[in-house]
């Protein structure tokens, strides 16, 4: 059976509903970012990055929410969650993906883990880090809105693992100082994905 | 035919390998980023976010290198580049190439694109960023050194499309301050990948 590694308010929210969209049977374990359980000893020996999400198989564990996503709707290809025989369209799916994992998760980390990329004590690079956040996540957003995000969902007709991976990293936007008037198909897209029952199961277990 | 847009001495150099190795049919495009081609009316009509790579396809332009990897690996499966078919192997592989773009890829970028993350102005902060770099990108190797790198390629007897990826960004790594010595496993993989007939072909191309 599949278990997550997850922490509230973090990217592995999208496996989390992916993992409800498919009716997988999976168990899951909170792992307490205040209490830095994500380097404690026992869960470095799941994931030596120490990061979450991590998901236990029968075969290894896996981390990376790309890599994630693609697992579960390859395992349950019956919600056709991700158009894998289509390598064309599947790889505008991973483009899609890949840039939310490397441009847009990025650019929002600079707000809280400054820290990654100067000293911990340097407190006035670390300001100014986050003081770029509203300018960096909103050229993120705007190229989303503009050229990215087709209707009704992100790949179009179909939903796909876009879709929760897109909303998990919107639910963060207003906190890092985009206006939301700016982009009003983001808006209207993560209001959509917030209404389904996989979504709002896989939050309330995580808020619980 | 494919056509790919590539700077030289930056991550499209991994797709151009990868095209390489399975014999494709494909033209190449240079991009000058001493002339911040990349940002030219002409090229953001082919790519909005003025970077590269990207792949012009008979379907549409496909950017990412991640996505742009698997699809040549798929395009091509003779080659046998990618275990799509084996859902736990891929993404075990997917992961793997998630984070050199996300987590690798990201701290080498603080060296020499500061201003993406802060004001291009704020000098001090620019500078701050630059002297984690041999912290930041030396950690992602040790994780890669001993947790990551299996052998003799990434993902074990099966040469991938990892394989390219790694060597790619492994081009940098003396110069982000990282010591070779400290990281054996990985050196000896950029000296057998550096051998091969695709990669000479593809590097003496883009400094040609």
């Amino acid at each position: 059976m599949l278990k997550l590694f997850y922490a509230a308010h973090t990217c592995s929210l999208a496996t989390h509903i992916v993992l409800e969209e498919v009716c997988a049977e999976y168990s899951t374990a909170r792992i307490d970012f205040a209490k830095t359980q994500q380097r404690s000893t026992e869960y470095l020996k799941v994931n030596p990055k120490g990061r979450v999400p991590a998901l236990v198989t029968d075969r290894g564990v896996l981390t990376e929410t790309p890599a994630m996503l693609v697992f579960v709707a390859q395992l349950f290809p019956a919600a056709r969650l991700a158009p894998i025989d289509d390598p064309f369209t599947f790889a505008e799916m991973q483009a899609f993906n890949s840039y939310l994992c490397s441009t847009l998760h990025i650019a929002h980390a600079h707000r809280m883990r400054g820290h990654r990329w100067v000293d911990a004590d340097d407190a006035a690079s670390i300001a100014a880090m986050q003081r770029k956040v509203p300018q960096s996540v909103g050229a993120c957003y705007d190229l989303i809105e503009h050229d990215m995000l087709k209707r009704p969902w992100v790949m179009g007709e179909r939903y796909t693992i876009c879709d929760p991976y897109l909303f998990t990293l919107a639910q963060w936007l207003e906190a890092d100082g985009v206006d939301p008037k700016r982009i009003p198909r983001v808006i209207d897209h993560r209001r959509r994905v917030a209404e389904r029952a996989a979504v709002r199961k896989a939050i309330a277990e995580e808020l619980a």
